[in-house]
């Protein structure tokens, strides 16, 4: 096991009914601004059932709306004019991670002095911490389960053609509340994005190579095993109870720093996804869908162990040669997403070999250019990974 | 999945040599009070080392060893003098469970001003927070893994013949350091209750009725799988650096809110085995390795679809029915205990019939008169229990 620290003080408050809770959670004097996305907040009663709860306590409440998917610098630039114009003390992101991430931006840039007017230097091209000594706090009201973002500190933010990610021991959510019940009207595709996110987040912990470390392989196993029960049957049936509320904590503890303590983290499928994003428009999860197999084909030396402990201890495969074993293991995490609806191949988003050309561009601009756990990835290996998923 | 609230603030740092992070975690300004055990980090140097640690700012530094195996009221009365005459600000619990657990008193005790004079009201039966509002900060150094202290707010305290929880959300430690190797010369016997402490704490949390709690279900099988990999092995091999780390780290994820957020809970083999202790002078976990068994055997009904689970997922059991499976289960979980140099009945302890109902009489007095994840464990279910561990 490697050497770790593991810190997480997100107050989480989970189950049916904890919007309740929010008048206890917030400051009673406090200065709040709303955040959130397109409005479907607005349209499934969220919004103003949030409303409803600050007004119990004499508190100033400030709206901004329109955080969109891969939340935009410019946008939330103008969120930070409103928090710094009405010295908001509070931040309440209501929504998903797009909401969630822009809002940890929100929260550094209004407050960081050395920063004013150079705003896009909070965000930061590889995993550096942003130098910040403050934030406004921040609490969440988590309505798609997906990217984590609601129990831990750091987000990403598109800025131009550039997905980079911000974070600071200063932006942990002081609580969330995650009512399984509030992502009831959520479109499938969104549902079957946040199951493939949480599972790729999931492996990019996971499938790396071993370090002897049981419980945290053993609990990435049971988030993947997990989320391989509820996934098809949350996506069809959104009203079911038990399985929306097992993705949505599953969503959370896939990436909230506890499997990943410890052991070797990958995330090259996570850092050539975002590109596909930047320049095609691509959902992430989808991004992740696509790459993940096509990683693991490609990466089948450098990743054996753990895709074979993948394949017996997730899929039960413990028949056949080593190369078949990972295959079939491969295959099943296929016909998974594919039975969410997400597809796993550049051509089912019209990308070719000059998109491929386009993403390698994209990636080098960003430094991207010795990926993952061995820092081995190079633009020669991207390639190919993305040509194996042509 | 039942509602929950999870919130964990400690800061946890993990692994060979963590401890010269000590200078930056404690106040560098702080008076504190360092509080041990019997010695034993005297004897290994890491009182020592702490203090070399500490002397790098400038505080003052107090001390306070003989820290007893299951704490005792007066005994903690007396650091609650020094850290009172002192001023202390800062605690810095140095050894194992007993230690941490009255240090968390101590935490209390010092600055509870409604309770000067009276700070034996700041122990409760049952689970009931003790109304307090502040606590002295705590860190600790851990230096046997067993209870998990490390990384929540309780603690148990004995009082006369009582052994009592003592818990406020203000005992958190601030962080913990947490390296296996400080570990290392711990006898063999102390190891193997660790190993038996962590896997009943487990256990209280998931061996109850199933709630469709994919995460929290397999989390607890990943810990109970890790803990039956690495017990005999770091019981045998003191300095085999993996399989102690895994036992450090299961350890402190068993009883640190994750595994039993959203689930029902037990603790009725704790709380019977408190009487054993008090009574008897019975090491904790050798009271849980008596009465785990026993209490599922009584409880078989009750319990069935988790016995069944775990026989299936713990031990691979498959064949047989459904009693075969479950009595197979206890058989290789007595066989496990065992295997570690732990006795399982207790006839071993040299409690008889007599003492059984002593055990009942302290049941009765401390209000445990319903216990476990139904409320119905009566004194006559208890006795039934125990008769079985003869």
């Amino acid at each position: 096991m490697l050497n770790f620290n593991f810190y997480n003080p997100t107050n989480i408050l989970f189950g049916k009914g904890q919007m309740s809770e929010l008048d206890n959670l917030v400051p009673k004097d406090a200065k709040v601004l709303i955040t959130y996305g397109g409005g479907s907040v607005i349209k499934n009663g969220v919004l103003a059932n949030v409303k409803t709860e600050l007004a119990k306590s004499s508190r100033e409440v400030f709206e901004f709306g329109g955080i969109e998917p891969n939340p935009k610098f410019p946008t939330l630039m103008k969120a930070v004019e409103v928090a710094r114009a009405e010295k908001v003390d509070f931040l309440l992101a209501v929504g998903g991670g797009s909401v969630m991430d822009g809002t940890k931006f929100i929260a550094i840039a209004t407050v960081a002095d050395d920063f004013v007017g150079r705003e896009e230097k909070l965000m930061t091209y590889g995993f550096a911490p942003v130098p910040v000594s403050s934030a406004i706090p921040i609490g969440t009201v988590v309505t798609l389960p997906a990217t984590g973002s609601e129990m831990n500190c750091g987000g990403v933010v598109t800025y131009g053609e550039d997905k980079l990610p911000v974070f600071s021991p200063y932006t942990y959510p002081k609580f969330s509340i995650l009512d399984p019940e509030l992502t009831y009207t959520l479109p499938a595709i969104q549902v079957a994005n946040g199951v493939v996110d949480s599972f790729v987040h999931t492996v990019e912990q996971y499938i790396t190579y071993p370090v002897k470390a049981g419980f945290q392989d053993r609990t990435s196993e049971g988030i993947l095993q997990t989320l391989v029960e509820v996934g098809k049957q949350t996506v069809d049936d959104p009203t079911d109870y038990d399985a929306r509320a097992n993705l949505v904590w599953c969503s959370t503890m896939a990436l909230n720093g506890l499997i990943g303590a410890g052991v070797p983290q990958d995330w090259s499928i996570h850092m050539i996804g975002h590109e596909m994003t930047a320049l095609f428009g691509v959902d992430h999860a989808q991004t992740l869908a696509v790459l993940t197999p096509a990683m693991w084909r490609i990466r089948r030396k450098q990743k054996k162990e753990k895709l074979l402990q993948y394949a017996e201890r997730v899929w039960n495969i413990n028949a056949g040669s080593e190369d078949e074993r990972i295959d079939a293991a491969i295959h099943k995490t296929e016909e998974f997403f594919h039975s969410l609806g997400i597809k796993t191949r550049l051509s089912d988003h019209a990308i070719d070999a000059t998109g491929i050309e386009r993403i390698i561009r994209g990636l080098e601009k960003h430094g991207m250019v010795a990926l993952s756990e061995r820092g081995d990835i190079t633009l020669d290996v991207s390639r190919k990974v993305l040509q194996e998923a042509l």
